[in-house]
Order: structure tokens, then sequence, then C-alpha cells
């Protein structure tokens, strides 16, 4: 298949160079000098045992040229996947797949101006990474990667599923990929986001009671709102449970919204509490504990890093 | 009048130093230092405007022994009211006032055990103060003290209002005194909530659009909640007028609670959004945007400074 893409970071890195064992992969990044590093030297993967392998997709800073793509892999930050499919649409054709694995939610709502449902592919993945130089990526976790399409067909996906699954990427097809997707954003929406807001790692959150008390209102909050938003049938409680369990095993575990804040940087927010608000607004169901917290992490935002 | 006030901070000399000009005054710290430093050096008032005066109410760690007061003013941090009162219970008898011109709101909770309604005085006062050395405090504003009894009577406060404003300060009875709580309880519960979790002074409220609407939401909620509690008839829309403008006109204003979050310190919290929340409680009105604040400023509390 020929894939693209979009944006060179740890986990583009991480999915172009597994994709393109078996692919012609291009990948495109806005930064000139990661280009020409990739270009020069290969993507390295260096694996969570020590084990490293080097890639070579082609890196690209713009898409002119190439012709319509097979799929369109979006892995830019959130606030930046507009902006990424406008400037790339000349890849996008009537066939073609896109497909986002972004964190979060509701990025289907950027996606939908370039595809139709039964072209788009929202999903989730287990794999995390982390960046280690301009053309190296750290593959610190592995696991399931799920996907779906908006569309609901599932049959269209076996073939992709397939191809990434024999590329190292074991993939799954979801019944209910929203389903998926809620189930990773608990834990992003109570947890993740009041360490930005707390500046504290994760473990505090299982710690104090206040953090705590907070935490498993943002869950309850969200497990309301995802019931109805895709008839998940999630248990409070079990939500809680799963959450507080992530929180426990985060041993001085940062997270990147937290670093975000910290550093003065945009956060992802949007597609994460945001995603939560929105869902909430669309199902009428009332979720103001997000909405407090969505508003404090963006006036956060706006002021920058503390102290500056 | 025999008056003793509780707790030799700032608001606490200043009101010891002027009512001493008519009565016998004591002031009770916990702080041996401060209390040899007011009885060597009396308490000196800096004015406004450059003036000094020296003061010389009886400073004391303990009341034991002074016999039963006509009032006792409450001038400790709120956390630490019901501590105060029970060390010093021996100076209030049955024809004893307690009064509280504390910060927020809900202090009477801490002052019911020890008075009855009809002599428990509540208020606001537009005095502020702040510390230049143990014995000496800066009077940096003025304007009226506004007095109520717990339970509603007017006519025995006349005396103790004549006493406040023949000694300098200036003094009203007020017909609904939950009224005028709840109107200085609004810039506090919704501003300077926020600029304790986002760290910020003042007047960033008023200038950035997140920072602003959790503003909003949070005057709009405690207006339904006052209205509930007081019957007060508050205008949503006016309250936010009213503590915008106090935004914009605090130029580089940094709150209290900005600074105990900072510091790592505790802050009165309970009887700011604390109070809203309990007030809403008993009223059965929604608060959520303040129970989200007020846990996370508990959990901010808790952490500590940032960046230790």
């Amino acid at each position: 298949m020929n894939v693209t893409i979009l944006g060179a970071g740890a986990m583009g890195m991480l999915f172009g160079g597994y994709l393109s064992r078996r692919n012609r992969v291009w990948l495109v990044d806005v930064d000139r000098a990661r280009v020409d590093e990739i270009n020069a030297e290969g993507v390295t993967v260096r694996e969570a045992d020590g084990a490293r392998e080097r890639f070579d997709p082609v890196a690209v800073t713009g898409s002119d040229g190439l012709g319509q793509m097979d799929i369109v892999v979006v892995f830019v930050k959130s606030m930046y996947t507009a902006a990424a499919l406008e400037a790339n649409k000349g890849i996008i054709g009537p066939d073609t797949y896109l497909m986002t694995l972004q964190n979060g939610a509701g990025h289907e709502k950027a996606l939908r101006p370039f595809a139709d449902d039964s072209h788009i592919i929202i999903g989730t993945t287990q794999h995390n990474a982390s960046l280690l130089g301009p053309a190296e990526t750290y593959h610190g976790g592995s696991g399931i990667t799920s996907l779906g399409l908006l569309s609901g067909e599932t049959g269209a996906l076996e073939h992709i599923a397939g191809n990434l699954s024999s590329c190292g990427l074991d993939c799954r097809i979801a019944e209910n990929i929203r389903r998926e997707v809620w189930t990773k954003l608990f834990t992003n929406s109570s947890a993740s986001a009041l360490t930005a807001i707390l500046q504290t790692p994760l473990e505090y959150l299982a710690q104090d009671p206040w953090a705590k008390e907070l935490m498993e209102r943002l869950c309850r909050e969200a497990v309301a709102v995802a019931n109805a938003d895709c008839g998940g049938g999630f248990d409070e409680d079990e939500v809680v449970r799963a959450v507080t369990a992530v929180c426990n095993g985060a041993k001085n575990g940062y997270t990147s919204i937290y670093a975000d804040i910290k550093s003065g940087r945009r956060t992802e927010v949007g597609s994460i509490s945001g995603a939560v608000v929105e869902a909430a607004k669309r199902a009428n169901v009332p979720a103001p504990c997000h909405e407090t917290v969505a508003a404090l992490i963006h006036a956060l935002e706006d002021r920058g890093a503390p102290g500056t």
C-alpha cells in the first residue's frame, strides 16, 4: 500500500518505520531539519529491550506530487489535524482511508471535511513512544491497536488490519470503536487532565483525598456521557477502579499534558476534556466538572509557563 | 467595654489598636515573641497617608483569669476559629458578644457552640491591613464595617456599633447582614479562588477569555445559591459586572489565597469556596463549579508549594 504519515513525531516515526516493512511510506513533517535527518540517517526505532532497527521511509515537508494514497495516518498533535489535512489534501482521493490513532476523542470532526464516514478510521493504540532524537524514537510500550470505521462497517478494514499486523502492529477490528476510544479517554479526561492543573505526577491522584475525589467525579461524569454517546454500558465504579489502578501503577508518572502546561505549551485538552464536553452537549448530559477543568487548562495555556 | 481580640495579625492589631481608644482591649495570640513585642513597644498603626499612631492594648498568649468579656472579636485565620474559641472559652459568658469580621462566610458554624444567635455578630469590613512587623500594621484601606446579629435583632447592636464608630471604625447595622456577607463573598469565591488555581494576578480574570468565562460561571452559580440562602435578590449580570470591575481595578493585584498556594500554606478556601458549597447543599441548589474549584484548591494545599 501507499501510506503517508502526517507528523514525524515519536509515534509517527514508530508507525512509519514499522509500516515501511511491507508498504511504501512517506513521512510528512513541517520540520525541515528533521526531514533531512530522516532522509540521511533513516528512522531508528529503539525497543524497550535495547534492540535497535533502522527503517527507510521517505520524509518530505510537503506531499505535492505523491499521488493519491491508500492510507493517510494522522499523527500530528490534535490541534494541528485540520491544518495538516488541508495542506496535504492532494494525496486524499475518493478511495483513500484517513486514519487517526491520536490521543483523546472527537478527531473525526477534523477528518470529516476530507473523507466520507466509510473512509475514516478511528482507533486507539497501546503502543507508546517518545523521541530520542530528530530521527530516533523509543518504543516504550506495545499492545493492541484497535480500529473501526466511522460508518460502522467492518469488512473493509480486514485488509488494512491484516497489513498492520503483518508489519508488527498487532491489530484488531473493534465492533464498537467509539467504546474503545472512550475506554482510553476516561484516564486522560480525569487523571491526566487533573495533573495539568495540579502539576503533580499521576500517582498523586490516587493518594490525595481531594484529588481522588475530583478524579472520581470526572470519571463518573464521563461515564454518563459515554453511555449516552456510544451505548457502551460502562459501569462507573469499574471505570473508577481502572483509572485508580493506572494512577497507582504510574510511579513518578508525569503526563504529557502536565509537561505541556509546565513548559507553557499548548496542550491536547481540546480532544481530551473538550471531547467530553462536546459529547455531553450532543447527548444533552451535564458535564460541569469537565467544563470547569477544560476552561482551567485553556486559561493555564494562555497564561504560559508558571513564574514567567 | 472589655474587648478581647483573638489573633494579633494585621487586622487584629488594627482593630485592637483603634478599639483601645475607648475600651480595655486584650490581644490574644499564640506567638509569644509577638506578644512580648506588643507589650514592650505597643501596637503601631501606619496609615495610608504615612501617619503613625501607637496604641497600648495588652497582649497575652492566653486569656485565663481575664474574666468575661463584653465582646470577643475573632480575627484568626478561619481554619483556626474553633480552636481559638475553645482555648479562650473562659472569657465567654452568657452576656458576651462574639463577633467575626473574617473573610468569607460560614464562620457562624464555628461560633455557635460558644454563644446563642442573639450574641453572635457577623459582619464585613472594608478596612484592610497588612503586617509591617510583629507589632506594626499598615492600614491600607478604610471604609464601612457592617454588622448584624445572627438572630436578626438590630436594637442590641446600637451600643456596639456606636462604640466602634466612636473609635474610628465607621460602623453600620445591616438589615440583612447575610446579604452583605454574600456581596463580599462573590469576589472571593469567583475571582480570588481562581487566582489560587491559575496562579495569576486578579486582572488576568478580566483579560483571558477562558478565565473570564470561569469567573462568570462561578459568579452566576454563587448568585443562585445566595438568592436561595438569604433572599438577597441579587442580579447575576450585576454581580458579574461588579466582580469584573474589581479585577480590572486590581493592577498587579495578587490575592492572599494566591500567595498561600504559591508558598505551600493552608488557605481560607473552606470559608470562601467551601462556604458557597455548604450553602448550596443547605439550599439544595447545584454548585458543581464551586465544588470542583474548592476540591482543586484543597488538593493544591496538600501538594505544597510548586516545584518542591
